[in-house]
């Protein structure tokens, strides 16, 4: 059940670029698609297209035992073997050889290749997200489906009825007349089928109209169970973090809450520039993971994991004082202005112990500039 | 009026799957309505067709007469005569016969045998709902249905006039014209009638561009209205059951109301997995109604309705300690991390009663473990 | 401007339905435009069609003359010469003639009658609404209107180039290939010109992609703006019932707030059945305007405006206990029983009040029985 | 990055509409793109229609130079030079000399001319906010379109199978099984090809209510997306504006986030009606920038920056007492009815005070009366 699937409660640190056997995977897998695609077509079939899909093949297979060996290793729970993304690779492995074993013609085999397609579903976190979307959401979409059923069923009778003696070929049986109903309803029209008579072109402007309702609910209802399925994973994801940076530890359970809801993370990679000189600002930032280099003059400043930056355009709207660089790849947390008053409205403290911090950066005592790496600093 | 209309205060607690008269008549509907369809293509139809749809009549026929039984027997109220299941269930029995004693043939008389798909709004509770959306969001809906219909005519008008000369067969009477217009402000767009001349397609662009507009607030409109309406519903389902759960009963009103619109119900079939030993957790359950095993070690423990399991992944992060199975259709209440962290923030009082109970779980004195059954017990 | 509109702070009371000018307009409307439309069919055009529309001309004259002087003798403000509802009549009364004056053949002059469906526009609140959703989003409708823009030329000159040499006649020019990106955009989708070639058809996907995003912004926009600014009429509507109930008075002016949000206005026509006696209940009712008739044992009460009826359904879940329907045309607030517990949870005060209410309906003092009706009695 | 992007926090003043280069800029962009596309059609090719050109080319050069000169003078940060405004304008200068030296022929190099509407998004402020909504709303969109790719290619695949045989030209490889996968998926539904067997049009069915739902996903997360950004980028303007009006300086920071929520902002021109005398009213108004005249008898009296008006329709329901009218480009910050009750009820000593300024407003000390001009005044 996904409720119970393992959280990634620390984000992903960059650690999936780093992985060059991932960033193969994907060229593999887009190489093979176009490689199984242009099979299909007769004039391109050729012998080093079936080798091309062959090594695709060898290489996912290598995959599978390279993976579960790492996953053996490294002990790590859960373990590769008997996941969803084990059983996705394996089926991308195992059919082909067998269709092409059990005589199909190549052609034909190698569009099961079609299946690798299902490896970007355990890399996509959004797959489970939708699943269990449909799951909780399932009475209202089953409803909607019902309503959907019987517009469909009660357009086409009507069609047959209307059209059916006019249009034989198009709307003689209810089958065809059905057809043409889901074409209509789903609002995609072919033009194959198009009633002729008054009463038919009355009946289908009507169907139309209820297509467009259908399409509203369906909408509406995905669009709602989406946005507030992200904004839970988002806050798991955020509350860690925020609970990590020392300067917020003073805050009381309701204020981290209020703040994880606030907070937008930000995956960067290495040497992306964060803010620029010179510029407005309108949000300030905590490093949840990875470090960033403030460019001030004399020499930059580094900031690591826990501290924050960028909180003087937000108590005074000056222009950025300099341009922030990450020197790895970095998760931050960004707090926009408008949550920056109102949270700081409803925690004094927690204000005036950030003006003590910006007043302290903006004129530090010299000797000081090495202890302020590690815990909060300037920007 | 459906505001009245009997609540099911309590969940349906899986009675529907254990009426074999309730899936045989599924099945029945799906065989009928494809025998319907057969019997309209002129190879396919035969006498053993007709015959499946008199057996598919006939029960249905049958099911009136024992659900009248059935309630006269039980003098539940409401009664099933003159509900709209069994006016529903009414439509679906007469009119064929009616159809065929007054010569229709058969072939178009069983058509009418559609209308058995109106049994599916009776059982779907989501078709109330649309209509009581529709009652409530009239004025707006009707707004939007004057605007479409405004464009539509002065759309019709002007393509008429701009194509009429050149297309008299497609755009040379107004009805013609209306034809088009809305077929492309559905955004349906069959291409039966498609401007040809510089002025009618750039009228018909700025149709398109209104349909959008249309569909939108449509969109809206519905979206906005099923989202409350939903949630309205769910809120009356899981009081009930929120004030059934011992653990709870110290809460007051307002924290019932708050906890009452976190949480999410579930119902599960007989043996189904809700928790998997090992697995990260992002959410606590309640039983609202049936029973679950724990498989914890040395032996399983059974809680019944009104205990809760799963708190220890939540108080500290820790994976699944083991496997939970329902052990018969069972209702649960979900409480997400999210959530557990706000309330929990608001009514410390629980909190520590919850970490108190937890801390038994983990070290159960050994001679008490008989009687945490039916009250509160681990996960 | 919109926002200085006269406000209908008062509700409609039913006096529409009680008007036949009104009711008459609708059906001379429709007949109107029938008319219209079959004057421009060959076979239909008949001396009686044009006779009808002359007639329907006459009576939206003679309208204008009544409504004119009714709005003199009444002297309410404002005055209907001057107002929108005054102008579209004009609109719909002045061109044809001048037309036919002009020499324009009859079933071209008549199509301006086309003009007399904007009289829905007057009758329909929401259009000024819908103006007003556009002057407040107009900058991020702007900003996806110009994104529609560039990918619509952009998309143009790519097909132009890729289409063009092979389909000349459908992508030859660039007023053609947009005429085709804007029936894709839009998805739409005619049929009448498609991509061949590969490069032409990869760049219509991605055309299509684009599509649906603008349309989801699109969609996103109107939706909010219409759904924000239907609630702050409503609130508009319901705050002056609200401080017309007198059981309500007690609250303070945020109460006062809070409730107004969570009500929900019904307006109902004579005899309607507003709760049946053994029906569960889900809300109750406050009558801000007109009557009705609770069917108690031995004889029934009549309740005017101000009162309320239906809370011992949600006191204690009991159905209902008699059947009440409406005298005359009849305004209802109605409180969930979600947001009755919310707002009794945090006004215990009010929840004092009403249950004392309650047990004084259940027991009533017989001789008591005849002042109840005015301010507040059973259900 | 666009977080740091130099930010309006002053409203435009209207300074845009008085600037003739720019207003010059838009008609030589329409004229420039009507002119190229007429270049691609062959009747129309004409000698005038390439000086027309020339002519837009040469203006839209001479801009960069005078901009640049300009932004060198005045020394405003950011410079134009450097920024995106500046490279979209260079884009559009460049190519066309380019192509045509390099022996393009015109009516081809012209088309390069499509870049000039790369302007339009430099000074559109949506597009810059869509690529901030991308960015955020990043991973849940990929997973959309991953969806999008599975459904895609597994539909594509099942299509070729099933109407591969019977349509050779229209199924017969997997590109063209795509081409009519995305065309579906879409719901643009071209019409080239459809899928004709019983198994092909079933898929197809389904393959249409995935496309509802990919399509539903993706409205609701650019939905989301973009009203939460525009709320906040208003905030950030509002903010600015009622801290700028002296009446409510008294408020807490908590008091004017919330007022600032609260508020719409409307950019006028000239001359514009904003309230009409004997119309009711809905709102008040805070001038934040310009000026506006209340007509009132004997003599107007004319409010400037940080005065407000409107306030006796709200506080008593009477209709306005003067007609307003701004006699500048002014922005004025709208309190509309509803919030304006939720907020005095919990700002009493505001309410109060708006109360004595609207007392002293009906009955001025006649020679107070030019006091009253630049703080606070009537309607």
């Amino acid at each position: 059940m996904s409720q119970d699937k393992p959280l990634a409660f620390f984000p992903p640190l960059g650690h999936l670029r780093g992985d060059p056997l991932n960033s193969a995977k994907y060229a593999v897998l887009a190489i093979g698609l176009a490689a199984m695609a242009a099979l299909t077509v007769p004039g391109a079939r050729a012998a080093w297209l079936e080798a091309a899909l062959w090594a695709c093949l060898a290489f996912f297979a290598v995959e599978i035992i390279l993976r579960t060996w790492q996953s053996r290793l490294s002990g790590q729970q859960p373990a590769y073997p008997g996941s969803a993304a084990f059983w996705f690779d394996l089926i991308g492995v195992i059919p082909v050889p067998l269709a092409l074993a059990a005589g199909v013609p190549p052609e034909k085999a190698w569009l099961l290749a079609s299946l690798w397609i299902l490896k970007l579903a355990a890399a996509v976190p959004g797959l489970s997200l939708l699943g269990r979307i449909i799951r909780l959401e399932a009475r209202p979409l089953a409803s909607v489906f019902v309503i959907f059923l019987i517009v469909l069923l009660l357009a086409g009778v009507a069609l047959h009825l209307a059209e059916g003696p006019s249009q034989p070929d198009k709307f003689g049986t209810l089958p065809l007349a059905l057809w043409w109903a889901v074409t209509t309803l789903s609002t995609t029209g072919y033009g194959d089928a198009v009633p002729e008579t008054f009463l038919g072109r009355s009946i289908a402007g009507f169907v139309m109209i209820c297509g467009l309702g259908v399409f509203g609910l369906w909408t509406g209802i995905l669009a709602t169970g989406f946005a507030n399925e992200h904004r839970r994973r988002e806050f798991i994801r955020n509350w860690d973090l925020v609970t990590r940076v020392p300067f917020l530890r003073s805050l009381d359970a309701a204020g981290v809450i209020e703040l994880t809801r606030m907070l937008r993370r930000q995956d960067l990679a290495e040497r992306s520039v964060v803010v620029r000189r010179g510029r407005a600002g309108d949000c300030m930032f905590f490093i949840a993971s990875g470090e960033v280099e403030v460019q001030l003059e004399p020499e930059p400043i580094r900031l690591g994991a826990g501290s924050f930056f960028g909180e003087f355009a937000l108590l005074d709207g000056s222009p950025r004082t300099a341009t922030v660089v990450t020197t790895r790849p970095t998760t931050l947390l960004i707090l926009d202005v408008t949550d920056f008053r109102a949270f700081t409205a409803q925690h004094p403290d927690l204000a005036r112990e950030l003006e003590a911090e910006a007043a302290r950066r903006r004129h530090p005592v010299k000797d000081a500039g090495h202890t302020i790496n590690g815990t909060n600093a300037a920007q």
